[in-house]
């Protein structure tokens, strides 16, 4: 799955007072010394997060576009936003007509930079957050702008807040703490892991910024966003100290307090200093001007520049991605289980779902939203369930072939004998993160239907059985997908695979598996991630199966150099449908895998079904589960 | 194939008294103004040349050392060299213990910035040649000093120049031209064609510094480089001008004179001023002098920075393909004719040279050095045979799996009966250029050197017949050549493909097939790659199984989103040796492609052998071309 979603009606909104008074803003010398004559409204918040909280969809209560991926800008005279290929029937539906959409990826549409030189008077001062906006989208943005005569400047009240009334609250919501029995190991044992990192590469300080990443390291979860358990925080680890910037009133629970070990820490190293949310800025400051003349502070280059432009240069070590990231990407022993776990409770509650569609739609009265629905009950029965992990996509038909698509009130289709289904969803658990893909027929599908099935799941088994070895790339494995649709004229617009969090973001670094060679790092043993071809049809069908798999040793017959082999291990145990797959078009190989994969989902979802007394579920289970000859 | 390699014995250089002198002119006021600390000695040309003249070998001159790969750096204290894996062995046999070695790529080496700072006394001048130092090294290298509070400054007179007393004149060779029964397109048509793309850029001048793009250019060829059909030039093109900077008395060649229209040009702004080789930089000077406020001059970013610089930066556009590059790699009809015209004949040749082996070997008298040997004269006797296109890679059992192995007296095997031989060899022909590498035995292989042959043909195959979609890269069908020897815990180190010239260098970009994500532009039909996994056994033998293949439209079954499908069609008709085949571990579909090149192999090649009236070429290609079941 990917990215949020549109929930409201797709009416535009009106927006001709407010970009009067934001205008009026960027006139307004209590924000700046002189006017500007452009504002940035960038998507996100300070901490790099795919999903925002309500307080932060700023371009969206500006323009009215409520997509996960867009840039608005405002000058005095145009606004203009900016998006992708996935958005622009939903933009152009909820913005009135002050507002130009600028279509992404089309030869015609100006990139910011240029439409902003196209447009400003001579000498202009384009206004943005600095909070907000990257440290690296700064660097090219206002070189951009100063090759033109005009400048980037950092505006420290945020001019949509300036101009938003009725702003939410940031959220602040009660901190859970997780034990070791979860986490499999203490945040004391992680704060060490990272001096040594930093240690090892000569440097003092580290701030990190990426909420599910300060979230892993103290082993705390919040639900200040939705979907992903995390809270609003900052944490400044130095070789001595260690800072953590939160609403304080957070900290007022015993439980947190003590986990904490706010009052009586075990070592001084270990002590926690709390401070609240806000103060980062000035504490890092504090931090910065008493760094001796070679200390070294960490910081990635995904921040937003307001903190990382507190660094100054010759201090400032960025990277890609934080000692954080890639730690908490590879699964102890522990979070797998965890993961395992949470994996078998979700594929009983799936399990459970296909059994009652299967009874239910033949009465015509499930659509794509009760589908979801019923889907999140399910899962809702379940121990430890949290929440869902992201919106389900729950497609019938033409509505499949929309690869972002959340169903609304006004597209909601009912689910049918005649037409493919696709369910892509997920859920929280308090032990482990899921998400899972499958792509269904309640009648008979059509001969093009199973064979468009066949060649995804081909795709599919290929990833999933490759064997490859140790330090192999993700993206070196993406064409593995795509070469049975290729070899039939077939592809799919999208990436194969993401990283997936343990009780975590759904979405994580630094690891996937994609055609785009973006900088993502080696897979090891321990990093989850998903797998997930697709194919979909324009106005017919959406196809997707995607499991999440665990990266596991191998042992093929020999080992080059002794390096060893990596392959994966899948951990959702949902069915595919048979009723789907032209089984005349696999090879001895994917039956064997498929039969394989059955007998697993058999073996440990069939206990779990009759422990929790699940019989329906357990009978569709084992018919679906029958192996292919 | 890759790489300049040595034929020179493995005896040290004697460097004392040329360190001495170096050191003396890093002192001598005549070339700069203060003394230098360091100087800098990169392997290359002023042409990004990947095989250099005899007068380019600075870097061997100086240390001794003459692999292809490698730079010298100069102290008052100092004298290092770095160079990768290939040749650590080589370096540390041809350097004098004036010289330290830098392996590159093991952890305790430091890069030649680090060491730099740390060798240098404070504010250090380090100085280079400008003219062989590519614009994107200087920028990281001058910030890197600087950093440390030194600087980089560009030496104009070459300081192992002014110390080479018996320095080798540049090369300055006939100039051979080919009319459009070569080409497929004149000059003045590929020089219109540049100025539209200029102009769609709003490009105001080009400056071609690469070789192999001016001899595409202009339609004339040289051999001032061995194996690669080029001549010392530079061009600089505007809308209305033609500069071809190269030594004029190349120029009184009547032929050369009429083909370039010296004398009569047919339209002005297709009229070449042409000046002598050295005079590119002060004419480059004027040019810029008289550019206007919003002119652009493009110019690669690898193109040495003597040039670059001479380019106002407000001026400069940099790219890292230039036009010509881009399409020189596209043939057009003639050129794919001329290209399959020389695959043929330099198929006959091969099979001469097999079927002459089979005889010879159990003589005991053949080597290495004289399969080579026999090879080119085979080759020498085909119509339009220019010379070799690079120096053959003959190598028999342990020595195979030195990948960039090139026999020397001392290191010259005996082929035998017992051992794997591999052959990796290619010519110029005026009608195109050839590359290709089989591997075979003589005797009996054993079931393991089978078994791994087989799952380097695999990885052939899958390249060879895959079906992608139009505009994919190169670097996404790596995995597919090496999935079967992942699969058994196997792997090569080294990329799958690289582009190749027509008539032209046999390694050209900007295509090719490796899992470094390098900058490789997508295939498009008329692309001409090499499709060359293996697999090396160190000690025992060397795999690798080469063709070069053009790309070419496939028509699948469905065609999604209109994009169009690619797929490769071998170039190269020799046969795989069947012998080496463990045919059990192969698919129907891989068995089918192996009989169906045979086929190919027979009926094209097999025709021009009983053309050419070569009986036991022609008895040994019936043999090995026949169906396996």
């Amino acid at each position: 799955m990917s990215s949020l979603e549109s929930d409201k009606a797709m009416s535009p909104k009106l927006t001709v007072e407010l970009l009067r008074q934001l205008r009026l803003a960027m006139k307004n010398c209590k924000y700046f010394s002189e006017p500007i004559q452009a504002y940035i409204i960038p998507s996100g918040d300070a901490h790099q997060s795919e999903y925002i909280a309500p307080c932060d969809c700023r371009r969206e209560f500006i323009c009215g576009f409520n997509g996960s991926a867009g840039t608005a800008i405002v000058t005095e005279q145009h606004a203009a936003m900016w998006t992708d290929g996935r958005y622009f029937l939903q933009a152009s539906q909820q913005m009135d007509n002050n507002w130009t959409l600028m279509k992404m990826g089309l030869k015609e549409t100006p990139s910011q930079e240029d439409w902003l030189i196209s447009v400003l008077p001579e000498n202009s001062k384009v206004g943005v957050d600095p909070w907000i906006f990257a440290a690296d989208q700064w660097k090219n943005m206002s070189k951009a702008l100063a090759s033109a005569g005009h400048s980037l400047v950092a505006v420290q009240d945020n001019l949509i807040d300036a101009v938003w009334l009725d702003r939410p609250q940031r959220p602040s919501t009660q901190l859970m703490t997780l034990g070791l029995e979860r986490t499999g190991m203490s945040w004391q044992d992680k704060i060490t892991a990272l001096r040594a990192k930093m240690r090892e590469r000569k440097i003092n300080w580290f701030v990190a910024t990426a909420l599910d990443e300060i979230a892993w390291l103290f082993n705390l979860r919040g639900s200040d966003i939705e979907y992903n358990p995390v809270f609003f925080a900052y944490s400044v680890v130095g070789m001595k100290t260690i800072r953590l910037f939160v609403d304080l009133k957070r900290l007022e629970d015993p439980a947190a307090r003590q986990h904490l070990q706010l009052d009586a820490p075990s070592r001084p190293e270990l002590s926690i200093q709390v401070s609240p949310y806000e103060a980062v800025h000035t504490e890092l400051q504090a931090v910065c001007a008493a760094l001796g003349p070679k200390d070294k502070v960490w910081i990635c280059d995904k921040a937003g520049c307001a903190l990382t432009q507190v660094i100054p240069k010759t201090h400032r070590s960025q990277i890609s991605y934080t000692p954080l990231c890639l730690a908490k990407a590879v699964k102890n022993a522990t979070e797998i289980q965890g993961m395992k776990t949470a994996h078998i409770k979700d594929a009983v509650a799936l399990c459970e779902l296909f059994a009652w569609l299967e009874k239910e739609i033949p009465k015509g009265t499930v659509t794509e939203i009760s589908s979801a629905d019923k889907a999140e009950d399910f899962r809702s029965q379940q121990k430890d369930f949290v929440g869902l992990s992201f919106p389900s996509i729950s497609s019938v038909g033409p509505n499949g072939a929309i690869i972002h698509y959340r169903p609304l009130p006004e597209t909601n289709r009912t689910l049918s004998l005649n037409e493919v289904y696709l369910l892509d969803s997920g859920a929280q658990y308090k032990d482990g993160t899921t998400d899972v893909t499958r792509t269904v027929h309640f009648g008979t599908p059509s001969a093009y239907e199973k064979e468009c099935f066949t060649y995804v799941l081909k795709g599919h088994i290929a990833v999933s059985a490759a064997i490859f070895p140790n330090g192999t790339k993700g993206h070196l494995l993406d064409s593995f997908a795509r070469a049975a649709l290729w070899e039939a004229g077939l592809d799919y617009l999208h990436g194969t695979g993401h990283g997936v969090g343990c009780f975590l973001n759904v979405h994580e670094g630094p690891c996937g598996i994609s055609y785009k060679t973006f900088a993502d790092e080696p897979l090891e043993a321990g990093m989850i991630v998903s797998d997930e071809p697709g194919y979909y049809e324009d106005g017919s069908f959406g196809i997707r199966i995607e499991n999440v798999v665990l990266v596991v040793a191998s042992k093929p017959k020999y080992n080059y150099m002794n390096r060893g082999s990596l392959t994966f291990e899948p951990l959702t145990l949902v069915p595919m449908q048979v009723k789907m797959m032209n089984t005349d078009m696999l090879t001895q190989k994917e039956r064997d895998w498929v039969n394989d994969y059955h007998r697993q989902c058999m073996e440990t979802v069939g206990a779990e079904l009759r422990r929790q007394g699940r019989k329906e579920a357990l009978d569709w289970l084992i018919r679906e589960t029958q192996p292919i000859a």
